[in-house]
């Protein structure tokens, strides 16, 4: 990750959270303004990667390690000179090459992004799809977009969410219990329809209850009932 | 996007930025320290969002106008009563529901998160994979993150399902009514649980009730609790 010629020493603390929150360790600074440099030191989490950070004279300098340069950019016309990469299949080259060898992914600074000198030093350029109406992004959140790219990618789909749907049998349970509760309360009484335990077979079935959930319907649905009838016995 | 608790001025500026860069309108604060919303003015390309936020006092209010409810965790390990989603498979949910409702995307303070009240108003849970050693974003690095897989995703166009899903404010109205009845009919008396609301909470939620049906269940509650009432009463 490099930074050049950053001003505000926030979004140096923030690159450098970003990074440790995704794993990436090595950052490199072009010119930064010097008080940036110095006061970038309290970004939660990131105090080993702002220790660590190597200062540059140069992107050359920054970048000579390196075997692919990729520079970022939020300007769809400036009359680029490169090829433009949406940040999926920019991050997935990234990967490639990070297998075999060191690879820099430039930002340029908030004012001015980076300078045609500095997007020379690139092999290609990464886009986030930012809206016509306000596409330059805060330096901190698209160095995050960036390297949230890479790791997206490279974890794989976990298997899907661990939920045990009720059984046909205890959807069936619930079902004659609130149809006798709904007897009970005079709710099918008001309303006389024909099809009303289809109807109410239905109704729970589309709640797609997992079986733990089942159970807690069942209690509650038979404390009500057990209340309503008290109610009734009280009477005579 | 709802901001719970928001205490940097900054944050909140960055938030509305990465939502002017990729889109998002509708900015909602619930509780933000004063100073925060007053000075959060000044983010670049944002003023418009900024000054359309709108202040809650609850989260229930914030999200009462959507149909599905979204939290954001950077933890692991607490123990959450939600399923956990990646944002990629998470995104993908949001913006079909997006198509024909409103959708609330919630991030809380930057100190604690979202508390377990806030979070019982989820349906489920967006965790963005940070590594162990620093789990924790920048809260305006996790909303550009969020929105950013948005609009990534928002190219891969699917075929909708057509149903409309209750909105918050009446799963809600369908939580205060079964909480009466579980009081009246003593359920709730039995097992004395703290955190009881939220509990009942979550199982609404889990319910992924249609509208149509939501107003069923609102009836049927609404006539149970009448006629355990009833009962009651004749008693004396």
């Amino acid at each position: 990750m490099v930074l050049v010629a950053t001003r505000n020493p926030l979004n140096i603390g923030a690159a450098a959270r970003a990074m440790s929150n995704f794993g990436f360790e090595s950052l490199r600074l072009v010119n930064p303004f010097p008080a940036s440099f110095r006061e970038a030191r309290s970004a939660v989490g990131a105090a080993e990667i702002l220790a660590g950070a190597e200062r540059y004279k140069t992107v050359a300098d920054a970048v000579a390690d390196c075997t692919l340069v990729v520079g970022t950019t939020a300007v769809r016309t400036r009359d680029l000179q490169h090829p433009v990469r949406r940040p999926e299949y920019g991050a997935r080259r990234i990967l490639e090459r990070l297998r075999s060898s060191n690879v820099a992914l430039l930002f340029g600074s908030e004012k001015f992004g980076l300078s045609n000198e500095d997007l020379s030093h690139c092999h290609w350029l990464i886009r986030i799809p930012t809206c016509k109406k306000n596409i330059s992004m805060n330096l901190g959140q698209a160095v995050a977009v960036c390297l949230y790219e890479m790791v997206r990618k490279s974890s794989h789909e976990r298997a899907a969410k661990q939920w045990k749907p009720a059984t046909a049998a205890e959807l069936e349970r619930i079902t004659s219990l609130l149809l006798e509760a709904l007897q009970t309360s005079g709710f099918l009484d008001r309303r006389r329809v024909s099809d009303a335990d289809e109807r109410i077979r239905r109704l729970v079935r589309r709640l797609h209850l997992p079986e733990r959930d089942a159970v807690i319907w069942l209690g509650m649905l038979r404390q009500m009932l057990w209340k309503m009838n008290q109610g009734g016995k009280s009477d005579t």
